[in-house]
């Protein structure tokens, strides 16, 4: 196992090497403030042993990565009826592109897009308030990491009340189709709170490990919910940019313009990658790269 | 073992319960004639045993199942330069959908979608004609199978020239943009002949032995290889039922309008299933229910 | 001169034989009460003397009708700058589309669409209050009508505010894109109140004889920006249905889903008609009727 | 009347200071060799008087110019039977848009955009050959100029045929949607050879007297017709530009990639204007101009 830590350093030692680290996200201005110059790396094994590189210690804004913990959550409370609201294909679209809400009338094409994660965050607020939500999201997150200092930033979460114009269109829009319960900024709110939520690689990498579907991890969703939920992160994870990296990495994942990225390895580890510049994708750059060489070297993607 | 001819029965005497077998595809005259009460599964094993029930014996049109073959024919013949000309992202529409195309001027979102495919069959053409690039496609499939009785349908071959202006559409568009080095007729002459392989889901379950990454696997591509294909087949091999697919079953496959679909479970099996009728999305109907079985049944589903 | 009473006559006995007067405008709850079954038509003469048949004395919601008077203020206060900020060209869209707001970033394809209208709005603005934007329409209103007795229905403004998600939705997107300068609820209140202010028909055609250009006209806008908002009406004034009108009108006009229309014979007449229920373009069904029916009386149609 | 052989001197004199003329169409090779330096201009007086400047009489390829012809000849065979196979509304995208056929199942927007002209000329087409329908269409073009020196430049047409890609595309789509009811190369042969007639401005203008809708125009068709005609042109006529036309110029015309335009100003004059480099939208971009000065100087604007 002192492998995995070698692996680890060595990709940590890899990507770093990159002459260009991607662009940081500028459209939330508490993000844009993010050093570049950063990367992390944890890997958690099934057995719950972890093993690190990098700034893996230091907090970053998780972001779009917070939609696989409501999702599971809302799986939680309403089932399968969930799939009425949101679909299950990928996009083929930007993450933020509300053209197919209108050529579906409201219903999203998928839980990972904005417009689909706007429908989970309302599922999962049913008739409670903003606080009680975020609070089951952080218990849940807290719980499956087994970290109570997981926190969110309300710096961030207020820094992108005043810049989230574009997911306040989509709330309404979605809204005018009468696909969301709640009023629209009591969803938005929730959910610029929710993508606020600070972790580490270290943590995620633990959090992500309900995921893995293996004997020793949290009991905190059936079996077949990871199945699906992998499935979901394989398909549509990475927006517009989900083909590419089944293709190059092929192993599921979840990334969020923080920078991270989770990636779940069935029965084998789970995985936490941050390095805050980001591809024409939106996602992590020197994440993708270290994806696809942790990949390569371990044999673990799912596709043979 | 017995085990599995037990399962291929279990599953073929469940889905012929259906009430309702789908609607066959009637947009190729031949294909609309076929009797769509039929239902044929057949398991191959990593190591070549052979389990199957109900219809495995008897042809089908593979149609779409043919842009497998062919993909890994211009992979061999090109390489990864073959990128530069067709995307590997879900597309988010339908098969035949020539909008995306508008949009990204004449480069198609990936290799499984009728307008990727034809930019696939001018590459496996490259200079040669027409007769040499489907002799070629069949000593791949024969060879794959193990098997020389497998053979084009010329008069299923020959309704699609008549019926197929929606693909010659799309190539003259292709054409249009500068992504198709061969002419318009001859690309799309050689994509009908392509489709029109007849094969028994014995034939095809044998045949994607290819892909399923073992070491008793016939060595015909490399492992990298099959693994790429598999995450192509995983994000985009059922059009904008892909999300679906993987939702449901979790191993990825690649259907056909002739209602076959071939099934590939890295590492342990090559599966193919067919039944004529489809769903809303051009997918077998009962093929996927099959599938869906299988997966559950078996644990095979690659997330967990 | 009697001839023109004895045609608003006519008209109104025509169009009142309809077996079907469309469907009243159910989104705004306020709107979805009118009364169906009513038609009113005033023809206004370049030299003032008006002429009216039906329910041509009682008010209605102008709606879209005042996006004709608001491009006027937004002109005045910025002249051509305006059209930096908004396009000129018919949008091949439903009035709510948010889809092409994508496509062209936030830069509405014309101010007669919802999007567009939202844009000129936020220009009349400017630095000032809601209500004296408000204030300003209801002068130049007036002043065109010559009739102070014209005034915004305030219950159905707050009915619209409770259901403008949709415009909402839009606001917000172009906020994104930085082509809204004032916040977005001040902007969609104050749009909300436009399109509440109530006329009649005689009142409505009395107020578009600035618009037809000749000797007797009022005096508010020059001549060529007189000729320009008629070329925009004639293009972009009915949504997605101007082509139609003005192949079956040949005049320009401006239509609004309270089922208001009001059109501009250049150097001939100022004509309002109003009737609640709606084509499937959402434009008034028997108003559009009429104006077929007057066009083909009075060769007014501006094509030959 | 020498005032009319005064304005088209100046507005002669007056656009070829202009520094850029535009940017000659390349795509039809034998369009891209002509001298981008050309300009000429003729109007045709409802009397039949002409007055002409520049390079009135070089003949041009008229190319999309032709559809008014073809859409005439059209009603003529069809009458408004055709409307059910064509729509009559802008359509907000380029003239060879594939896009809205995909939405609208092969029903093109309207008859002046490369898709609707296909769905005419099969329309004038019937059961007759290519050949009988190219006659017809010549000698109405040289009834309405009554001059028989017009011809199809075959050149050009030949230079069509291996350069429309996108044109067949289109034709296949609308096919496979059975909105043409001949041969596919038929229809583009037919279509490739309209496009292919030659004229001068001199010519132009005159042929153009029959939609000017006055005592002495040859009566080739209704008038009422006519002023359908006219509105198309004023709503479709430069394809996403038309907006800004109508809004610029106020005179209803149709323009080709040869650089040509016809602009019948209703009752008054058939105008023609040619210069082959074009603006943003594939218009004339001298052509333009001098349309926007002419009808200031006239005052020939319809709106006012």
């Amino acid at each position: 196992m002192t492998d995995i830590q070698a692996l680890v350093e060595d990709i940590n030692e890899i990507v770093r090497r990159e002459a260009d680290y991607g662009k940081v996200a500028d459209y939330i201005p508490e993000l844009a403030e993010v050093d570049w110059n950063q990367f992390g790396l944890s890997i958690c094994l099934a057995d719950g042993r972890i093993y690190s590189a990098g700034e893996a210690a230091i907090p970053f804004s998780i972001q779009s990565v917070s939609k696989v913990f409501m999702l599971a959550l809302a799986l939680g409370r309403q089932g399968d009826s969930l799939w009425a609201r949101v679909g299950r294909e990928p996009s083929g679209d930007a993450f933020d592109s509300i053209i197919l809400l209108e050529h579906e009338k409201g219903h999203p094409r998928n839980p990972f897009i904005n417009a689909g994660a706007l429908v989970v965050t309302d599922a999962v607020l049913g008739n409670s308030a903003p606080g009680e939500a975020l609070g089951e999201l952080l218990r849940f997150i807290r719980t499956a990491a087994d970290d109570d200092e997981i926190h969110i930033n309300h710096s961030v979460a207020a820094s992108e009340v005043e810049t989230g114009y574009r997911n306040v269109a989509m709330a309404n829009y979605i809204k005018s189709h009468g696909n969301l319960m709640n009023p629209v900024d009591k969803v938005t709110g929730t959910y610029f709170h929710q993508c606020a939520v600070d972790m580490t690689c270290n943590q995620l990498a633990r959090a992500g490990l309900f995921l893995v579907n293996c004997p020793g991890r949290p009991a905190l969703i059936s079996e077949e919910r990871t199945r699906r939920i992998n499935a979901l992160m394989m398909t549509c994870g990475h927006y517009d940019g989900s083909g590419d990296f089944a293709f190059r990495v092929g192993i599921p994942g979840k990334s969020g313009v923080g920078g991270g990225i989770l990636v779940i390895a069935p029965k084998k580890a789970s995985i936490a990658v941050w390095s805050p510049g980001l591809n024409e994708y939106g996602n992590s750059k020197l994440g993708t790269l270290a994806m696809e060489l942790l990949a390569a070297k371990t044999g673990w993607s799912i596709f043979g």
